[in-house]
């Protein structure tokens, strides 16, 4: 049964209450829906690059939903209630960092940022720090702290990960969920639809941003990914 | 010599290279400059009532670039370079954080926000978390962590000034600069443009949000802030 469907996945319900099958779907949205297509295939490498980063960060001790690939478009994942709240890193400005502030694109940080956005198509997902989430009880400050813990050792990880196949992870956004033992675990999806990648030597971008500002193909771009994870 | 003019206010240089003179003007502006009036008294009120709250502030150890009074609209100030930061505190919810995420205005919060907007109009002083301060260079972690200290300290001592005269302090924005010595000194203006004030009992709106939401004649609501603030 479909429990819920969002910009680029569906959920199902399976005869495990405990379980839900993910469906990735082949729609591209940006800009808060504003900009639409369907690209054939996207969803089938979304499914494939997420399982290769789930079961990297399953090896490396971060709790995750994923419990095993199903078929091409779809996961299975432990059932979770997902935190209103996007969890984004920025290793490298890009994207709305640059755009709000007015910051030149590709200054490498000292340091991680470590952001949070409402989850709320209605507002645009809009960002707010610790206190806002807070005071409108979208997490306790314990969880928050556990969140930012969790991000920083992931973007550890998915940094070496991805700098082994010559891509620098600019930054990404991230979903937790609550399992049903009330236990937090990175739920949604890890793909080039929610990390900015660029070629190490090229600085060629291989993610959403080619869709969101016409850079070029699509699936070229997520095939590179993809073939970059399967060689290393 | 003119050294600098805001939306509100004149900065001029004086004899005493250590010291400046605040000149308040009577232009109102909203909403990002968009919305703009000329208010015959404005700057008058608020040199006055910031005063009063300066030398309140001075009363209880807090450092502040206020010298002294010296006319109707104007202030002398300790020179100081204004930190490129706006620092709000949000005790109940009001403007643009009602806007932002949806939520209903008038809820008492169990604790202050603390908020930090970039001041840069081109921009529209857009909302940034610590991170991203630190990465702009904007301050230094040391730098936030004695601006969130000041600033609360602030709240607590104006939340208990205002309702000794049955006016509740909804939320307001402070500006900081550096003293020629490096330290680090509330400046900029307290007053109804930058402070929500509501009656205790009528919620009546005592502050911009008059100008700013057309609730009835500005002045009024001012020089009711003032009266209250001389006969307490």
């Amino acid at each position: 049964m479909l429990l819920y469907e969002g910009k680029a996945k569906q959920v199902y319900s399976t005869e495990n209450e405990n379980e839900f099958i993910v469906y990735f779907k082949d729609d591209a949205t940006a800009f808060n829906g504003e900009k639409k297509a369907t690209i054939s295939s996207k969803g089938i490498l979304n499914n494939k690059i997420s399982t290769i980063m789930f079961e990297m960060l399953h090896d490396n001790q971060i709790n995750t939903h994923f419990v095993k690939s199903l078929s091409d478009r779809e996961m299975l994942v432990k059932k979770v209630e997902i935190l209103p709240l996007e969890v984004i890193i920025r290793n490298i400005t890009a994207g709305s960092f640059c755009k709000r502030y007015g910051i030149e694109e590709g200054l490498v940080l000292d340091e991680p940022i470590f952001e949070l956005s409402y989850k709320n198509d209605e507002y645009g997902d809009p960002m707010l720090n610790e206190d806002h989430a807070v005071a409108m009880k979208l997490a306790t400050r314990g969880e928050i702290a556990f969140l930012k813990d969790q991000t920083l050792k992931i973007n550890e990880l998915m940094k070496e990960f991805f700098l082994k196949m010559n891509l620098k992870l600019v930054d990404f956004k991230l979903e937790f969920g609550k399992d049903v033992d009330g236990n937090i675990i990175l739920a949604d999806e890890i793909s080039p639809d929610t990390c900015r990648l660029w070629d190490v030597h090229t600085n060629e971008k291989l993610d959403k941003d080619r869709f969101r500002r016409d850079l070029g193909d699509l699936v070229q771009g997520y095939e590179e990914v993809l073939a970059r994870m399967n060689c290393k």
